[in-house]
């Protein structure tokens, strides 16, 4: 982790030079076959099972070197045997995947007989962006090399050590399966100007930079880049109650949306209940909630029937707390449950708990948010839960790809069109 | 046109506004049904139809001001009865494809029983930046507002009288149809700063930023976005001559890639010939451009061959000349080709000709360019020729939507997912 043993040059050059290695891993990968790229990730992930002495001493290093961070940090940092076993099991079900190169996403002939097909292709060099969990480090490189892509990976500082060590054994996997070595990077260095080139762009290397991490990073990602971003900034997610709502669907899914995570982005921050119905079913939905020990903050009508709920400041409906907090609001119908998730929500996650298919089907249809649930738990917002494997992050941003992003879309597409001689003439 | 007149607050205050108008008509537009769309789109067309006379006057006054264009950019000013009515014919034409919003992508149910849907959605407010050609201005509306997309369009100071006078055409046409006419707007001011306030978003409101136009705008556009930006930047586009080309077609192909028209995107500003058939059919196609007034800039080789043409420099292989030039080179062999155009290359679009199956699906797979075409012009590097209907740019980026962008990519999708009651547990 020394950066001028390996940037002699310089933190530009040095990181310019990763750039342009990782663009000839992008060219060799555009080639490669299903089958090399999944010899490869086996072949990676039996190098991390073997290499689990090493990567645990690494990470006992880092740990030994974080004695600032909270409890929850210091948690996430932690690797384990069973935590390293996750992430090489985690590689070998990226492997099982479906390949999402080659796939034809459309195809027709024209009139004039040319043959026109879109196919899906890998995007080129992503620049990984990440904070403390090691694990990222095995996930990313596997998530991106199933997709055809060479990876810039740069993580936190507090896991460096761990990092590097799973990053040697990724990469002593992709030499055993005879794969360029190029294709899976890790930049050699803690300084911070190291980002600040990746956001530049490593001179036009770049294609892709994925940050994951809090709201500070992204954040600074988003302002700083020159190169397109998909970022997870926050979900400040939603559930409504509807005054048609099931008691025992919107108790569970209430409770469950809220409390059985409090610390993921699609654990619910803010309530929403129709005022016909919130003297019932919204006192007992409270009652669930704080019976859990959940602090409630809500609106006057909230306070008028629930005596333990404090009264909610205009940030509440602003905040995505990852705690056991949540914003609870009283509204008149539906239109005005959308108005309020328009004007306060971050377009992540949000439900409505209803009977009533039209007013369900309108809340779906109106809302402008990446996952839109009827009768559903807003902590089903994951790659996993949707049948996606991996993924690299959920985007909150509207462009190329929403919600879970998985291998599928860490590709993009060209049009491969096949003539007979045809001039436009 | 007067900055002061509408723009009271200023600048800033008066473009934020404009963007909240925006995010109101996108909010009104997703839950539009494709008639009331294609209802305001025909109306529009009438009105563009019935206003001809003071389109027409206002382009005078833009001709009378543009004194210091040259003669192309004054072409590309002038409206006359024939252009007014193909805009609106254009518009039309945007109706009558199909509604891309509401299209299933992709639909599958979890074993917990929730049903999972990929539907797509409109992107939101999409601000559009161009240059001279005052059809944008309805091109981009209609095909905006085809996607359900609220549209702010920023037109260039020397078309500015006619963008206003096709602006209130089009916005007549859907309020007499009934529509919300904050979908459509234009910047009332031909301020510079209102560009600079687009490129910072509008306070969140521009999801999108389309520039088109030269290399210039493009570029500033990209360099000062903090929103996405779906860019065109510029085609260098390769024809590769193989030795196993059938003659005829070659010749046909090159010249059409070349001079049909010098001044588009998907025109060949570079040749590529295999050294074995470069005395023989190379000299053909050499003989055939110069013979159609191309210059001819070659390497040694091709200058060896052929007497009229001038030393190409380095420069010449990465120049988008969009005139009656040439450059021409000797390669050996299909990999040689492919190196030269990943590392000149624009990643637009390429040609083969080439009669060996083997080798042209080699050249179609392993360049990673928007568009690959096997025996066919580059000049087919177009929305209309791949049968999309009107194309509101081509990219060059890979994030999105790459090639020629028409509705379906204007486009972004949601999760929709339906339970019964389904928590996470």
């Amino acid at each position: 982790m020394n950066a001028r043993a390996t940037m002699t040059g310089g933190i530009a050059t040095g990181m310019n030079e990763i750039g342009m290695r990782a663009k000839a891993g992008a060219a060799y990968l555009r080639t490669a076959t299903t089958h090399d790229k999944n010899h490869a990730l086996h072949q990676a992930a039996s190098a991390i099972r073997d290499r689990a002495a090493q990567i645990l001493a690494a990470n006992a290093r880092d740990l030994e070197n974080a004695t600032t961070l909270s409890p929850a940090m210091s948690d996430r940092l932690t690797l384990n045997d069973a935590r390293i076993e996750a992430m090489a099991k985690g590689i070998e079900d990226v492997a099982a995947q479906a390949d999402p190169v080659g796939r034809e996403l459309a195809r027709w002939t024209r009139p004039n007989g040319l043959d026109i097909a879109r196919v899906a292709t890998p995007i080129g060099v992503i620049g990984m962006i990440y904070e403390s969990r090691p694990n990222v480090t095995a996930d990313a490189a596997a998530l991106c090399l199933k997709a055809g892509n060479a990876v810039i990976l740069r993580g936190g500082s507090e896991a460096a050590h761990s990092n590097a060590a799973i990053h040697a054994a990724f990469v002593e996997g992709l030499r055993s399966a005879g794969l360029d070595a190029r294709c899976v990077q890790l930049v050699p260095t803690t300084d911070r100007a190291a980002v600040g080139e990746m956001l530049k762009g490593l001179d036009g290397a770049i294609d892709l930079i994925i940050p994951r991490g809090g709201k500070g990073l992204v954040a600074r990602v988003q302002a700083e880049a020159r190169v397109p971003v998909l970022a997870h900034l926050e979900g400040i997610c939603h559930v409504y109650v509807h005054a048609k709502a099931d008691a025992a669907k919107a108790r569970a899914i209430v409770l469950d949306a809220k409390m059985r995570r409090t610390g993921i982005c699609g654990a619910t921050e803010s309530l929403l209940i129709d005022r016909a119905v919130l003297p019932s079913l919204g006192v007992a939905i409270l009652k669930d909630l704080a019976g859990a020990g959940c602090e409630i903050r809500g609106d006057d009508a909230v306070c008028a029937v629930f005596a333990k709920a404090a009264r909610a400041r205009e940030e509440d409906w602003r905040t995505e707390y990852l705690d056991a907090i949540i914003s609870v609001r009283a509204v008149d119908g539906v239109d005005e449950a959308i108005r309020h998730i328009d004007t306060y929500g971050s377009r992540h996650t949000e439900a409505i708990v209803s009977e009533d298919a039209q007013v369900a089907e309108h809340f779906l249809s109106a809302l402008d948010s990446a996952i839109v649930l009827w009768n559903a738990s807003t902590q089903f917002a994951d790659g996993g839960e949707f049948g996606m494997g991996a993924e690299i992050g959920i985007g909150t941003g509207k462009l190329h790809a929403r919600g879970p992003v998985g291998v599928e879309h860490l590709t993009t597409f060209k049009y491969i069109v096949r003539g007979a001689g045809q001039v436009r003439g």
